[in-house]
């Protein structure tokens, strides 16, 4: 364990990072008229009394400003065949174009939301707290929708795909 | 979307977290000359610049007080091999007993860490946040130790179970 420079030690967590699979979220939002959507990771529950769950939002994207302003949001969690709208929502495209694939709905405070995602779990923003450059918002679950199946889409090693599982190994 | 009561919201989270596919971590830490590790997935990346972790810990957790007195700890990412390790300190085993399976070693500030773990992020603790029964804790990395392999052990639907690939789909 050499002393690493701070250059270093950013480039090698973004490398070790790529080893830590985890399941695609998208998070929705409205504000002032508008409709966003993000792809993200950085994404984990906190509490389940109050349900509660974060997440992590680079201060330069998008979706920012709506959060920072405390819209509501849903957190989509995306199953197995949802690997377009993580793209988009990714990167790919921008603005309402994010919304051209998936079945999106509004639902009565009008957050957009997944409807066929795996889990929509709707939060009240209880405001961010700034670290480097992201914003950790808390999100207190006010509503939450789910699918039977139990079927993520992961993300891992900079690849969106499903878990699969070996014939004798499947989920209970 | 039928109104929701608190209680009914609790379960329902519970259960459309087993959806939420995730690398398995051990948080470890020494306070008072004593040893603690506990797995964990509620972990995430925070920032690249400061390179900043997030961890979420219950406060009835022995390894709490540890870490609200500031210490030190490491997010030792385990790899598919690990279930045992992940098992031990995720409520199987307690105190000294959950070192008795893995690698274990002290790094120069004597922060035990998982030596054959897929990553290590060493951390300096920059304190806590309180959100119903957990706190949110923040850890700067100032070191890091990975393997090149890309092999996360997952938590899913109350299992801990490797990525298994098709072999047309191999990692790039």
């Amino acid at each position: 364990m050499a002393a690493d420079t701070p250059q270093t030690l950013k480039s090698e967590m973004i490398v070790a990072l790529r080893r830590f699979a985890r399941t695609v979220m998208v998070i929705s939002c409205a504000h002032q008229g508008q409709r966003f959507a993000m792809s993200a990771t950085a994404v984990s529950e906190v509490s389940v009394e109050p349900p509660s769950m974060l997440i992590c939002v680079n201060r330069g994207t998008k979706i920012f400003p709506a959060l920072s302003a405390g819209s509501k949001f849903c957190i989509n969690m995306l199953h197995s065949g949802q690997s377009e709208i993580a793209r988009n929502c990714g990167g790919m495209l921008n603005g309402e174009d994010r919304f051209s694939a998936g079945d999106w709905d509004l639902n009565s405070h009008q957050i957009p939301y997944l409807r066929d995602a795996q889990a929509n779990f709707f939060c009240e923003n209880k405001g961010g707290n700034s670290i480097g450059t992201h914003d950790i918002f808390i999100g207190e679950i006010n509503a939450l929708n789910m699918m039977d199946r139990v079927d993520p889409l992961l993300y891992v090693d900079g690849l969106y795909q499903p878990i699969w599982y070996h014939s004798d190994r499947g989920l209970s």
